[in-house]
């Protein structure tokens, strides 16, 4: 495995819901981007017409420039004229929208939660399971669509799933007791009404949010073999918070081990992983999947939610579990290493397997 | 049982380490309290010799005018003349003074943790252990002291007892994994730098807090019998966040029982728990010890701390546990519940039971 | 002028807007009222046939059980009978809804901003001008409505008007610079989206918040005689910020005066005005409306927003002005003081001018 | 006026105060400067001989590796063997400190309040009034120090007086009220209480903070000749408010001006600005010190700090004045261009006019 060979021309992309805030986050992740161009912008018909400029109402820092002249066109696969197409959608527009763009050719990398758990559809995390990409043979089959769908995890199951891997290579992990503490940038904006968040928490959040972190990190972490996933054998039990965070979600984990560990060698196993693509030399992936903190009241959001560019977890406090084996915080950028910058490097290590035309 | 007559007349109390953020909390509960009041507030030498409205910056509302004009004392028994005293001293100071006082003939409340774990020193919450009074003899006799120590559990662990004291009645708790979300009132005054927690979480609270939620609750759930205290069988592994909220500590818990429970069922038992004290009419105990809501997204810390004036714990979120048998979420008032209306309830038990001389 | 008697039973009222932040806040003041109770409720049409528990989303305490159980009307005078009516309308609705109302024999008690600066409608704080009320008989007749439309001012208008009217009473104020910071209450529910506030300040409020300070104290301490109200003359320059805090809205003021006055002056003129109706004694008026502070870093919203059951203005750090005569911080209850506390007492008011019929 | 030469190697600079907010503020702003180097860090007598890793609770980001290192050393000359210091000592121990190096040939660069305001000292805004430093001669002589100080203003006031500067010279700038919501990073660390602050203002700043506000701009607006400088003469009134901010002081702002001004013609005179050093291409002077926003609710400290890498103070909101001239609100970093960053253009000023020995 070697560096992948940058394009000769940047490939232009998509983004449907452009004017959400996980659109916003593709739109800035993508202004520099060293192999993508955003040439489409897509959202509701609300949007559809004006220039991105005065579609959005633009959450952080500045707008790009280049985006802000283009026109919004409306969700589907007529009006995209790119073959890659990032898709920002909630999950009551996803399931058709998605599907139409992908019968038409398109590869839609997807947030959303509609095609996650379907047997044929990829939830990839690059570092974990690339060659869960073996599905989309699969699936092209299976749903006669020339195009395809590839699905990152809800944005709380990447920070868990990125923490677990380690340590489910090394001594393999059998139960999981999580409780979340997740930032309001998780539902989206206009999202959660400040007075019901001022000095306060929320111990709930809908959507299906804590049976989304029981079931998909099975799928991650399972096996790929003659043509399907074989989910791990892990049982997770969550809990769900919503706190006053801007960004960055945290995870109190307790986990059962296969094979016994103590905590120096659980973080001796979180910090010498690397992951399955370091070779590869995708432009959004961390040097560090993984980052270990000694500090014993870190990771903290507001001051760890960075690193890695926002695409690295830190993980801290390992330390014995009473009941179980260990115990760990990991945390994690929600809207970048959970959302946009997931389906990037979604995208960069599709791009780098020779799965997009250029 | 029946309720219990008042007094002829109020009993004086004094309280330690009256100028800080808990002492504050005795002072505004037992401003108007029908049974006892305040004779003698004691602080640091630094505030010795002051009028009280001097010494204290005081944190919430108005200060009672009578307290206002007392000079506070050191905290030596001979400076403070009642026979009941609350102790909101830090566990530095309150090894050494709550002794003296105990050996110079008080009943000292205390909120310290130096004795709560000692094995002839009731931890006591009246709704569930009242009869661990009954280690007072064997304390003054193995201490010889004329006085006792009764102490209240850590803020954190009462709101988790309460929670867990109907469900270990009516089925036993086995192990319990707890993360706590807690209130910044918790850490005292001055107590968390606003630049640590403005938007920001941290997973971590010094002084053992995670170590006296995995014990206390075993010894105050405990049997009494034949002299000593049995804890409860049960294992409990607990990690702790402090959360941007006022006042307010939420518990989010996963618990194995010995008998397996439905959901309703345990919503049941914790309706109809009534606790053990409820005929004696204690100025401080609430209708209900322990409240049940229904709603999908409570308890909330702001809006929910004040159930039963602080002193109920409220309880939510009750639902299966995907590996062990409950998941519920509770929560209560830290400083009311969890620390001063605790030691005020524990006073108001004693001089129901004839333990305090009037 | 002697204390009001009560009305032989409480009078039945109802509530327009009953399901937002500040109907909400009506229900909750109108649960214990002495004199009144609440017998409909109206909101929108999305809302009308429901029961009131069903149709709001309840965003502070208890909701009062037997307002609870009122089935939600449409905001419509046939559909709502009885004689008084509060309105907490949006401005999009109020025009045309507190019109009908009076038109149909009701009177109106209105939040809205509508009406507030017409000729013929008072804007009414009893403390302050309720001889204002004297429009009432002239209203009617250019109108010719049977009821009758009573505003009161823009929750920081109010504050502001309060803090003025001592000083202008005594001193004469000629100009006023101002500079509020607002709580998100202000903004109603779902009111600020909590991305756009958490650890931020918005230095703009819409729907001509800036205006509405600049005009409404004009008229408030203005003259009524001859059948009109001559505006006090007087210049405001306001500038406006939302600030997260949940209740509470701050003013820091610079005034010039007719006739100078020092600080002690000014502390004395606040201190010992009681306003024009302290002899009605009527349930919603303060013992103070004015009340002043020594401390030097107060008023503060969360720790003296509720003074006088909300009902008070706090006005602090009175100090020389190194431009104009006076500096000074003055604080109220917007959504009790500055919204519906404002209502009820000014219809209590009109009882015990016996302007409402029992 | 040409753009500057680079040093031909980093010249070496000493931080007292080092392990302070604005101490670590300094460090981080060194850590990739292309002129200077920091070789010396010096704190107080606790820290002195400790690792500056184990020395300073770091608050933000990732420490830089080399500082790291160091050994921190007292405030003394003799032991920081640089010829600039930048000082970031609170106002107690500047006065004798400060002087101690300047007497003993150093270039100190001050954020203290002790000496802005003594007639030989520069209270120095490198885009206004970079010929105040004209004043050094004058001190060196008078002071007899062979060494100097040169001083930046308070937080507060570098907002001010940067926004002002433009509209100074362009029409005269005779009256100011100002009401400021400063961030907490400008009360250090530990700083402001969570308790006071959480869901909270506070309408009052200690050290004089309003009174810097009312002096420090005529100064630095002021007339350099006949080697002293002339006050400009303005008036100032400031009210100053504590909000719930990590990071940007807000100042709202109402202007009289010598030659009236529309609001077109104020924008047009701050956009156009550029300031007295654009030429000098100094590494840490913004592109644009005055940044003008057209959003109507912009400026917002969350959104706009880091304008010009946190160097640019961003102006909005500009309007008519009902009873001055103009309106506007301005928004500024306070430790970057309200303290350390400030200093640090300072120097950069200095080396660009040959007054420091390379």
């Amino acid at each position: 495995m070697t560096a992948t060979s940058a394009p000769s021309r940047r490939i232009p992309v998509g983004v449907l819901g452009a004017t959400g805030a996980v659109g916003q986050t593709f739109i800035r992740l993508l202004a520099d981007h060293p192999w993508f161009e955003v040439a489409a912008v897509a959202a509701s018909e609300r949007s559809a017409g004006k220039r991105y400029r005065d579609a959005a109402h633009w959450l952080s820092g500045e707008m790009p420039a280049r985006v802000a002249d283009l026109m919004v066109t409306a969700c589907d696969p007529a009006s995209v004229d790119t073959q890659i197409v990032f898709s920002a959608l909630d999950s009551d527009a996803a399931q058709e929208v998605e599907a139409a763009f992908a019968r038409a050719g398109k590869l839609v990398l997807s947030n959303a939660r509609n095609y996650r758990m379907d047997a044929d559809v990829p939830l990839l995390i690059p570092e974990v399971n690339p060659d869960h990409l073996g599905l989309l043979p699969i699936q092209r089959a299976a749903r006669k669509w020339s195009g395809a769908i590839v699905t990152n995890s809800n944005c709380s199951t990447m920070v868990i799933a990125l923490a677990l891997a380690p340590l489910h290579e090394a001594f393999g992990v059998e139960q999981l007791f999580v409780t979340t503490l997740q930032a309001l940038s998780g539902a989206g904006y206009p999202g959660v009404p400040s007075l019901d968040i001022l000095g306060n928490i929320i111990p709930f959040i809908g959507g299906g949010e804590e049976e989304k972190i029981e079931s998909e990190p099975l799928k991650i972490l399972g096996v790929f073999e003659h043509g399907a996933v074989t989910p791990a054998r892990m049982r997770v039990s969550a809990q769900v918070n919503r706190v006053a965070v801007e960004h960055g979600h945290t995870a109190c984990m307790s986990v059962k081990l296969a094979t016994a560990a103590t905590p120096d060698a659980a973080m001796q196993a979180l910090r010498s992983w690397k992951g399955a693509i370091a070779a590869l030399g995708l432009p959004s992936a961390p040097a560090e999947p993984v980052m270990v903190t000694m500090e014993r009241d870190r990771p903290q959001p507001r001051r760890d939610v960075n690193a890695g560019g926002g695409m690295s977890v830190v993980v801290g406090r390992v330390r014995t579990d009473p009941i179980l084996d260990l115990r760990l915080v990991a945390m994690g950028h929600n809207t970048i290493r959970g959302a946009a910058g997931a389906s990037i490097l979604n995208a960069e290590l599709m791009f780098a397997r020779g799965l997009i035309a250029v």
